[in-house]
């Protein structure tokens, strides 16, 4: 392990400054992405243009990232790290009482997310590359587990529901969603409407048995 | 403009026998493209492989399609109105008492025929380009629409359910058909069955209120 107490003649090495340099440069050049993004739509921001509005030399931009994928990876990445607490913010606040309440607590933030954020709405729906659609499938699985966990607890599902279920809601709903953004940019209200009802009229085929809860 | 009937002493342009060439042909190309997808996959199908396998010179493929997206979408618009004859056909056979056999009606005939059709299975899913992607597009709209008048004439749906709520439900349907020949090239049956009880659940929202029907 290379140790600086052991070279105390070199001058000191402004590693820690270079990489608060290197990390602002990254977090700048995603904020430029981002505006552009949400600005312009995802034609416009291409690394030269997201170098100039982040004033930053386009061969610098790519001493951080590789291509513009690259880019839209780690945007679309920051944006599911905020969008995850948005989500876990919700779900604190809200009572569960019915599957409709779970639905709501998964469904609201993340329109009310992605209204405020249309960058990523370009990100998320657009399918535009592989490594986009990988990130919105990870997030997908493990909110999809979570919620599982969360609806068994709350007893709004029968332990004995597979797994699966609650995957193809989130498949079946991120479809609805897709629709929704595709007839407008923040998306089609009566749309995401019916994707409330239809992930929880499927949701309901896997409420417990033994009682009728009238929650 | 250039009129043959100007020039009589040219011989007689043997216009039908070109054209039934042209036909079969085209005929030979599909069904080369429909072997190939099916065996072997979508990179297998070139329009080199494909005319190899069709034992058509490549420079004659070209003479009747652009590209290899157009033999796919060729190919994918014949699949479609075989596939259209089969759910016709499963929809005369079948008594369509409760929505479940509305969505068996749709469910099972597609299946079967994906199942019997690599090839289609190759191209629906694979979102590889838009010219399969409107394809896809314009039949689930097309049988949403049909399906919206069969069910309120048995009956089973609320004549004031929307015409949005069955193209819905063929997208969050269509978005599991997905995820099934993903996880299977043949279809994973329990996504399938999923897909039956989600879109099926769904419907129930929509039947009507005045009386109960014990189908």
């Amino acid at each position: 392990m290379f140790d600086n107490q052991h070279t105390p003649q070199a001058p000191a090495r402004p590693t820690a400054v270079l990489q608060r340099r290197g990390a602002e440069r990254v977090q700048a050049i995603l904020d430029a992405a981002e505006a552009l993004l949400g600005e312009q739509g995802y034609g416009a921001a291409t690394l030269k243009a997201i170098g100039e509005r982040a004033g930053i030399p386009t061969a610098s931009v790519y001493h951080y990232f590789a291509d513009r994928h690259q880019v839209d990876a780690e945007l679309l990445q920051r944006h599911v790290r905020q969008l995850d607490e948005c989500l876990t913010e919700a779900v604190n606040e809200t009572t569960l009482r019915t599957l409709r309440d779970g639905v709501d607590a998964v469904v609201s933030p993340m329109l009310d997310y992605f209204r405020q954020h249309p960058s990523c709405a370009e990100l998320w729906f657009s399918a535009r590359h592989e490594k986009l659609a990988e990130i919105v499938q990870a997030f997908d699985e493990s909110k999809a587990e979570q919620f599982w966990n969360l609806l068994v607890e709350h007893e709004l599902l029968d332990p004995e529901t597979p797994q699966l279920a609650l995957k193809l809601a989130f498949e079946a709903g991120g479809r609805l969603f897709d629709v929704a953004f595709q007839h407008s940019p923040t998306g089609d209200d009566s749309t995401i409407e019916e994707a409330r009802r239809l992930v929880t009229a499927y949701l309901e085929t896997y409420a417990p048995q033994a009682e009728e809860s009238d929650g």
